[in-house]
């Protein structure tokens, strides 16, 4: 098994037996998740906003604009701390204090490093591919002005942890519960509904192949 | 209309034509949410953790527990950031410069303050029917004991932004796009699955109400 690293920064504290030490366990949480909530230190405070991402590999690829102050702190060489969680449930418990979420998080931090040169639409795409998969061969391809305007930061996985719950109720048996009380697990999860077209779409276009596999994706809990 | 403050650290620099100072939409952002991304700084990174949170007023209610090292560095005066994101769609453009995502995010920057004595089973109170709806009143009251080890921060709404897409795709009309190209929105929303009784339950004990709640709550995209 590849292992994540287990001490300093990404050790968990709070229930440790949560905490997943695989490699590809970190890697399907990524790449089942689109927005990713990136943070850096501003004036000794956290700044965190929603960010599109994709995993390339054993990095993550941050896709912003030249002109946020986020990413310009980041490009710069604040180190950055990457969240993505997906929310799996609720988890109803027969007390208050047993009852909890079914979840997948991670937590990256690193040092960002932009994509420059070539690499940079091979980035682009690959974004593309995650958030919208398919979308890329449907429309032109970026052209210079649009390419320069746009930032992707890429941060390694190295310092990494994940931390997840999928499992029942539970709780403890002798707690003062009624046993009448049903327990269990509502999930849930994130569905597409139906595409809304732009008022300027001629009749006759179609709805694409991009969006039929992105409500494949998103089917459900 | 009571308005967020504009200037300082809430400011929104990137796009800022997508900032709302409509302090009712604050208040319905983090109405609809469930989850909130927490972060504190520690060592000069930011540490961000998912965390269950609810609104009371013209303030946050954070749920946590004495052993997490967040909650506890929080109480202990650090500022936190919390940072709430509803994801709503997918935002197809005819180029991939400008497609988006439609989404709504607030970000709330404060001092928490621990909530203790009688407020605090109150405040459980609220943080429960936000988040599990109708479930309080099915289940026993929390003991002494469980109060005592559950951490209550609460944290001012007085430093916050919110900052919003909600659109079709638009883009330049003369930007080399193919009218022939499909463009719109793909929504997206959070849904609730078949409730998942733990094996334990007895045969004859209903799903509750509090579950029929939160499924009407989650109908979607």
């Amino acid at each position: 098994m590849d292992t994540l690293p287990a001490g300093g920064r990404t050790r968990v504290t709070r229930l440790p037996y949560r905490q997943v030490h695989d490699r590809r366990v970190l890697h399907a949480v990524l790449d089942a998740g689109l927005v990713a909530h990136v943070g850096v230190v501003r004036d000794g405070v956290p700044v965190i906003l929603p960010v599109g991402y994709a995993r390339d590999g054993d990095s993550l690829l941050l896709h912003g604009s030249t002109g946020g102050g986020l990413f310009r702190q980041a490009a710069a060489g604040a180190p950055v701390t990457v969240t993505v969680t997906l929310l799996d449930g609720l988890v109803y418990a027969r007390s208050l204090f047993d009852s909890s979420m079914n979840y997948r998080c991670a937590m990256v931090i690193g040092m960002a490093t932009p994509v420059t040169g070539p690499d940079k639409l091979a980035a682009l795409r690959l974004l593309s591919e995650h958030l919208m998969p398919g979308r890329w061969s449907e429309v032109r391809e970026p052209t210079a002005r649009e390419l320069a305007a746009t930032l992707v930061l890429r941060v390694p996985l190295a310092e990494a942890s994940v931390k997840l719950r999928a499992e029942g109720a539970g709780g403890e048996p002798d707690d003062g519960e009624s046993r009448a009380v049903w327990a269990g697990v509502l999930p849930l999860g994130t569905v597409a509904g139906e595409p809304e077209p732009d008022p300027d779409v001629p009749a006759g276009v179609p709805v694409p192949a991009s969006l039929d596999r992105a409500r494949q994706r998103h089917p459900g809990a």
